[in-house]
């Protein structure tokens, strides 16, 4: 039968990913791989700028990095081929299949980038016992967007299988930089989902066991990136400590009071200084600091009233110490709601397929971020339906853990329930 | 003999002015009787506002409790004859003794003002075993100005009694508000020194033992007293934390950066938050809060660098949290070096006098603030000569502390050896 | 009509509160007056620690406050038949109506503290132009338990008025101490709702307009009301600042770290120093500070959660200074759930009444504490229902404002819609 | 004559080592140049692990970033005979000149470190225009030890030139890591001064204007240089905040305490936190901080004190957030006092010499810290004299700052003192 070759293709696609793990804006060997597959089952594609909107990227990293990096795809399995297309770090693909019959225009989107992790090393964690270990220090796939791409090229080849049952126009949206929320927006700038009538969005785990699944989960929480510097004076510290303007005390200072922005009676706040970098030695006043931080809020309004306050606190910190500042937004991403009607079809796709034992219509848990959310709102603005649903999965450890691992079998199952849903809407 | 009755006269009054001790500018008590006392002596007086430039006190009580207090003072043995000239809380004394015969003007300044400090109930403590304990809750003699009093009545005593043998004029500066060096700059500006050829200022304690004396002490660091507020927006701490504005929370965040001020290289620095004050009850997020601050410096230019800084972090820590701030100088005290020529003299004196065995010129070392200062700087400006000398004596406990007493035995002796001064000076 | 008769009383009573505010524990006048008034009604009442658990009482006022009280309270119009059932600060009443014939016991909880606040003086606050603003300085009745009480005598004369027209058991229970969640749990402990089948507490306003009622109101926090205070050691700042331990420096860095406890994935969190008060004197290093805190969590689980991290931070911070500290519980309430039976009834009474445009089930928007919690917890433990509703007000202003009032229309439906409960649950 | 070509030779020697910058116990470049020279002038050597206890190494590299510095030295013009004796990061030289006269033993240090600050490419640098600008990515002789050096070079070839002249015994010392005052505990503690009668460390400009020469430099500073770690635990910072158990906020508690330090009444102390590295990811609590940190003091008594308030502040920090700490010490420096005597002669050779115009005998300005004063406490202890002494030179720019740059004319007469200094002991 077609779908047990599927199943193990699907895992062999997501071990090659997760063996091979590149970070937000960096997805050139992934891209490569992902538009040269699509192009062989006959999708029709668009690439890097062309569904990239520059000016909306945020916290893309330098040239200097991004040639370095082009390097290492070529020396690492890239498509020479589609590399080209992505080595100025504009990695989104869509891929679109035209079936020339009438019917709505159906999309869905996977992301593609892994973290800065050092993927565990002890021996009985699976990748690294059956093989598929992150071949790069301290770059790993520790979220699942290697089970996401898999299951977006697996969904491409039932679809190019299966391509006369079927009405409309589907679109595959292969996203670069989720991590950071810091892709989506400028394909959205870029319009690709402008035609389009219903859009799906998911993610695997996140909690959700093996055998269950969320067709529309609302948790996701606004959220604002910023990196944020401090300039001030160095100094000897011991022979002139009060020439010095001491940027790693107003860093230290402005931490310490971003904390203590107020909790929110409308709704859920974060606010996290994940990194901190500062001074240039020992025994001199530092001269430079370097947070990195992000807030987070029910909805875009509390967000923006934490991210405020982040702003009065580091221009009094800099007053304290005299010190210059700036605050660079890297990453935003907006809360959102699906789409009732679509979420309650995925629902019942979901309840029908022989492994989901427990297919829930709605969760509304507070999560992470995730900027799909611009997506669904640019879909949901012009009248179409959008919906992000959850993949239970078994996990080895947490998202973002050094140990973290899926259960493959909940991919071929994600597979046919997003196929199941495209003939239902059709 | 003479001087034996004065020393047992040196003793009473010194434990009356225990007895009733009064903070600053509220020595109304204190100055009735001495003013009474110097009248009777044959001494000319200037009293309160005639000595004391208005303009120039810093950090005076409120009409109300000046009121209350002449009201305490009738009912606890004011002279009421001259109470009415303290009873706005301008307590200062000028007493001048014009020999008539040609020589220099020799000024001494003795300090009146208690602290606010609750006095050791032990029954050990001396005052406490002799019946002279503080009468009033929270007020206390804990630094000598007892002593000082009684020992300028004393100096004034053996003048007027041997008033024959002496030439020029003489002036006893009875000053109020030493504590928080809010007293003298008022005088000074009321032009009290600007005929005085010798200045001579004097504390007893301070750690030289009982037997010691030291001729000039210059360890005295430039200081400004602070009184800081921050006046935020309330709100109920659990339905509506954000529509607050955290008064405490800025003070305590400026309170740690004030601290964290940089050492300078130039010399000593000090800076002390030695009061807050926030809030208004539990559940609710603090609108209000006061600091009472005060910064030192080796040298008033490095103390000007530390009060600089402080400006400074009020102003960001008030930024932070979108407060209101003031910054009221409430006293304010200047470095000053004693007139070496002027020292020896008194160094001679205390030399051979025989309860003295160890005469020390002059010394150096760190010690808090003194407003004595003012009078210094103005006479050493006019081409005067000035100094701040020290009597040693036995401590029962350190200044400030609730089971402070002195040596009475040293009261007499300086009494006697400023007595010698004008004579070697005349 | 006897409702004509009974809404002036209503705002006559409600006014003579208002005039004469107590806070908590030392509701001895009220007391008094409300007792006084029950028993002319014909209600037997039980009164002070008999309905009250002493081991359980917060926060208690201390015998010399609560002795002056006692002299406030017989010049300013208490019962002095009933006064000294009160004078020890057990404060709390509980009055039965036995019917004698079969049915449920009912029982209603009414508060009667009032606030430290300094009523506003502005001419155009009512009970400033009407003549009943506080007479006591720094005491309000702000957050409308004047009007709880009124309410309550106005339930007890409807119900001595109608006994006849009703069976089983009525029971009203009078607290003190609401503020700072002190008083409610030594009245639980008193087993004042063992034998309660319906329980209802109650508040007005809360911003709930004028008209609108709310039958079940779930937002109540758990929350701990913390004293928290740190000793150090006192010295000189000038001098010898190395010999102190700052207590306000620990206080400080407590307090800044406090702020900074994680927010909470499971729920609502909070956590606010109220109050600081430190240090004895500009130039002392602070060896005494006092820390107002209180913690808030959607469950007790989490509050639990941020009392702990409060507990680590403060003994974090003495080791930081070398203090000694205490952490002292003075308070506490935990979250709790209205029965949704019980709410329904009380729902439909209000619908119905005329003066309500909307009548709402229930409402879950986070609020600020409650022990009235401890009551409802008892009761359902016991297999009763309980509920806690709103009485929907106009307010002058927010409460715990210093122009906070309430309109006195609400009152007497407020009556109503208790008395038609009683009817409806027989 | 000799010494026009000697001037020519010490500039060659210090440009050389500007342009090959090596930073603490990397110096195998230099030092194996300088064991070169030395060995070809006649100098009996010992080298590497013979003259530095290895137990007394403090802050030593990785073995795998020596491995890669040796690459570099082979490949920069390093001396192949001696690289090898300094391949392990032991780079210190003892270098004797023995008479075979009866005399005493004299000894001179001179330290050849560079720093980790990135050398200024400004066209007017002088280093930049002559060709000798620092060949090494954030490597440059930054303080003038690269002068150091070369004069310990051109002081070994007037010793040699002129040897029939000395009596006694002379040795050069020639010490790594003086910057983080690492290196000169270990030389020490292998006993190299322990035959010493006269030993003199010096250093060039520190603000002393060319043409001046202070013969005894009182004013370093004791220091501790610690490197503190907190490891806590990290956690999704928006799934998951309350299970994590945030190093970044322990590490900037602990950084604002640290500065919170009481000054101390006996003299000058310092803190300074240098460098914060800390987290791991924005949306990652983070579980790690590492903070570089020094103290000062007048004292080591001082510097003792103020050690203590950061282990008990560290201590605190990593209570307040369930985080494991660790405080290493990388380096330390005692205070210590230059012999009289000594200095005096000193005084005089640099007061005739034609090219000084102001000999300054003492001065005790509060500066950095030298590990030189390990040396003269062993000399000193032993009966033997010391001094520092400053060789005054106009600075492009302060020390440690990216301009800093000499005048070569200050080299020959510092020479040329040294040498005169011999021959006033012999």
């Amino acid at each position: 039968m077609v779908n047990e070759h599927l199943a193990s293709r699907l895992i062999q696609w997501r071990r090659d990913f997760h063996k091979y793990p590149e970070t937000g804006f960096f997805e050139m060997r992934t891209a490569s791989i992902v538009a040269a597959t699509l192009d062989k089952l006959g999708f029709a594609l668009q690439l890097g700028k062309d569904v990239m909107n520059k000016n909306y990227c945020m916290g893309r990293p330098s040239e200097e990095h991004l040639a370095e990096h082009v390097k290492w795809a070529k020396a690492n399995g890239a498509n020479l081929d589609y590399l080209p297309f992505f080595e100025e770090g504009y990695t989104g693909i869509v891929a679109t299949w035209e079936t020339g019959r009438k019917g709505p225009t159906i999309a869905f989107r996977f992301d593609m980038d892994a973290l800065a992790i050092y993927e565990s090393e002890e021996e009985k964690h699976v990748p690294n016992k059956e093989g598929f270990r992150s071949t790069v220090p301290n770059r790993m796939h520790a979220c699942g967007h290697d089970a996401h791409t898999a299951i977006g090229l697996g969904l491409a080849t039932m679809i190019a299988t299966n391509h006369k049952n079927l009405n409309g126009k589907i679109k595959l949206i292969f996203q670069p930089a989720e991590e950071g929320v810091r892709g989506a927006k400028s394909m959205v700038k870029a319009n690709v989902v402008e035609d389009v009538d219903y859009f799906i969005a998911s993610h695997i785990g996140t909690g959700v066991p093996q055998g269950h699944f969320v067709a529309s989960n609302n948790g996701f929480l606004a959220t604002s990136k910023l990196d944020i510097t401090f300039r001030g004076r160095a100094s000897h510290a011991g022979a002139k400590p009060e020439e010095g303007r001491n940027a790693l005390l107003a860093a230290a200072t402005a931490t310490m009071n971003m904390y203590a922005i107020s909790r929110h009676s409308s709704g859920i706040t974060r606010v996290n200084v994940g990194e901190m970098h500062a001074g240039s030695g020992r025994n001199i006043i530092p001269d430079f600091a370097l947070l990195k931080v992000e807030t987070r809020g029910e909805s875009s309004e509390i967000n923006d009233f934490v991210k405020e306050q982040v702003e009065a606190i580091v221009e009094g910190a800099a007053k304290m110490y005299q010190n210059e500042y700036e605050i660079k937004l890297v990453g935003e991403a907006i809360s959102c709601k699906g789409s009732t009607d679509l979420a309650k079809i995925l629902y019942h796709c979901a309840e029908r397929h022989p492994s989901i034992e427990n297919s829930i219509l709605e969760s509304n848990d507070p999560a992470g971020s995730e900027d799909a959310t611009y997506f669904m709102e640019a879909v949901q603005q012009k009248g179409g339906q959008a919906t992000y649903c959850i993949i239970g999965t078994d996990l080895a450890a947490g998202h973002h853990n050094e140990k973290f691992d899926i259960n493959e079998q909940s991919l071929l199952p994600a597979v046919e329930i997003f196929y199941d849903l495209i003939l239902r809407i059709n």
